[in-house]
């Protein structure tokens, strides 16, 4: 009696949906009850040969499409509530579909974020899923992009440009050494959203957002949205030493580090004082962050500076679809 | 400076953000705030050439997109807050995003559901919309499947078969004559969701669902949920003039009618008293509602009976994806 697409979700992904009001994906609908918390909502999808490559292992595009959401409600400073996926497949394939559901279970309690539901379709082009997550926050202190201030310094979580390298490296542009290989294609694979920062941002930051789309573009709609510019040192911009190896050889540039997307590590103002204390309850949380700038008046594109002070001239600051 | 993807969303869908918490889409993330309501969550996605037809007019496309969610969120009891939409597009086509916004955003309006915030992807497959939308009830009154009863009766809105009669004409299957065409191929392009009578759901219902894989498969669905099984009387299966006239010239058949799906109504169970007070008031929000059968205790599928009493043999009770 019970349909294919039935089957496979009670198979797969009902054992995802640990929260009560998901009724074990039973329902047309879940429920979730935040009281007087905002609840804080956002949306990626990720597409086969667009956003990961079609022979990915199907554990690591679980994680990363995950991932991807977590990392805009850690950069909103929200604590992850649920979420809910559509999945468009091909055909039902267990070896695909057992790795895929298993890793995002995990990923799902690790960071707290259990399945809600969802719509399994099928489709006759790539594969591709689409979240929506949801998080919360005390009423009004979702982190907006657009409260920077002249003044301000800017920060970054993690290091910046491994995916970008780790990418061109599965793609075969680049090459490294195995070491520095699997480190950087593991970043490109599964992000690291920065969850366990969410409180810090609420607290200290006047603006964030994640870095996805490359770090200048990304920068540049942040002081859009605020309407200021800002100064950002590139000596300072952190580096895992497998990129730096990648650059010293000049196999790779600090232009492809800054606009090269899939950093999924938070890009956040604030005042220089509060900063000093953002980067010492992080590094308790194990992550690293670094002042890469500042933020300074006026509505220019930000400027990334040489160690002689003189701006890089960049052609395309982002990654776009289109 | 700003990417294709970036200015997409400005001309298009930003003018359709008209909550405060969606900033405009120029954040992140969106908020809302149900205070002390249930937030109701729902997902569908619909691709081309599996949920509608690729030369369907953009329009028709929007509207089914957001009306397939709006109507489980109806069949819950639950108030449409607001949606978030993810949209893979082959490229950016003026000449399809102009109309599809445009509908989009009136039945935003029409249903008090705004759009909250998304993503734009590119994909080399088909066009594919994932719509996630939220409602809100009053704590503990979402409608669940799982609550029918034996001795309540089964009452479904509107009509049913109309939609997949018209994929049937859209596809070439059949014929009729113009007038009917056009009614049942909008039937199919263009559901018509019950949001009118979300609150007499929550009054009345013990179980509900929308339809939309075909009446026979839901029933079933709901009947397993609840620990029960139904008796449907073919006969008092509500069906349109122009559905009628199909049947009556042999080209459809009430099997069809019953495992056709799309119909996109709510089929409902609750006590014959509060069925008269259901018909009543939904007749005043001019929406029909029908009784077709009632709860039977049992774990059968359940039986759609003929005039004679006999039930007919059904091969397949819905549609499936795979």
């Amino acid at each position: 009696m019970s349909s294919p697409e039935d089957s496979l979700i009670a198979k797969y992904f009902a054992p995802l949906a640990t929260a009560p009001g998901a009724f074990a994906l039973s329902d047309d609908a879940a429920i979730f009850n935040a009281a007087s918390d905002d609840v804080v909502v956002t949306a990626d999808a990720v597409v086969a040969g667009v956003h990961f490559l079609p022979d990915d292992p199907p554990d690591k595009i679980a994680r990363k499409a995950l991932r991807v959401n977590l990392s805009d409600l850690a950069a909103k400073g929200a604590e992850p509530a649920g979420f809910v996926m559509t999945l468009a497949l091909q055909s039902i394939d267990d070896a695909w579909l057992a790795p895929f559901s298993h890793a995002l279970g995990e990923d799902a309690a690790q960071f707290k974020c259990p399945l809600l539901g969802g719509d399994t379709v099928s489709t006759p082009g790539p594969l591709s899923i689409s979240i929506t997550a949801f998080g919360r926050v005390p009423q009004g202190t979702m982190v907006r992009r657009n409260n920077a201030k002249p003044g301000d310094v800017v920060v970054v979580t993690g290091t910046i440009g491994d995916a970008a390298f780790g990418l061109d490296l599965l793609q075969g542009r680049v090459k490294a050494d195995a070491s520095a290989s699997a480190y950087l294609t593991d970043r490109y694979r599964v992000p690291q959203p920065r969850n366990a920062l969410a409180s810090l941002v609420r607290t200290h930051a006047h603006a964030a957002m994640d870095v996805s789309d490359g770090l200048a573009g990304d920068l540049a709609k942040l002081c859009r949205a605020s309407g200021v510019s800002a100064d950002v040192r590139l000596a300072d911009v952190p580096l895992s030493e497998a990129a730096r190896g990648l650059i010293k050889s000049g196999a790779e540039s600090i232009e492809r580090v800054i606009t090269g997307g899939d950093d999924y590590e938070i890009l956040c103002t604030m005042p220089s004082a509060s900063a000093q204390r953002f980067i010492a309850e992080a590094k308790a949380q194990n992550v690293a962050a670094t002042i890469i700038g500042e933020i300074v008046s006026g509505h220019a594109p930000p400027r990334f500076l040489r160690a002689d002070g003189q701006p890089i001239v960049l052609l395309r600051f982002a990654y776009s679809h289109f």
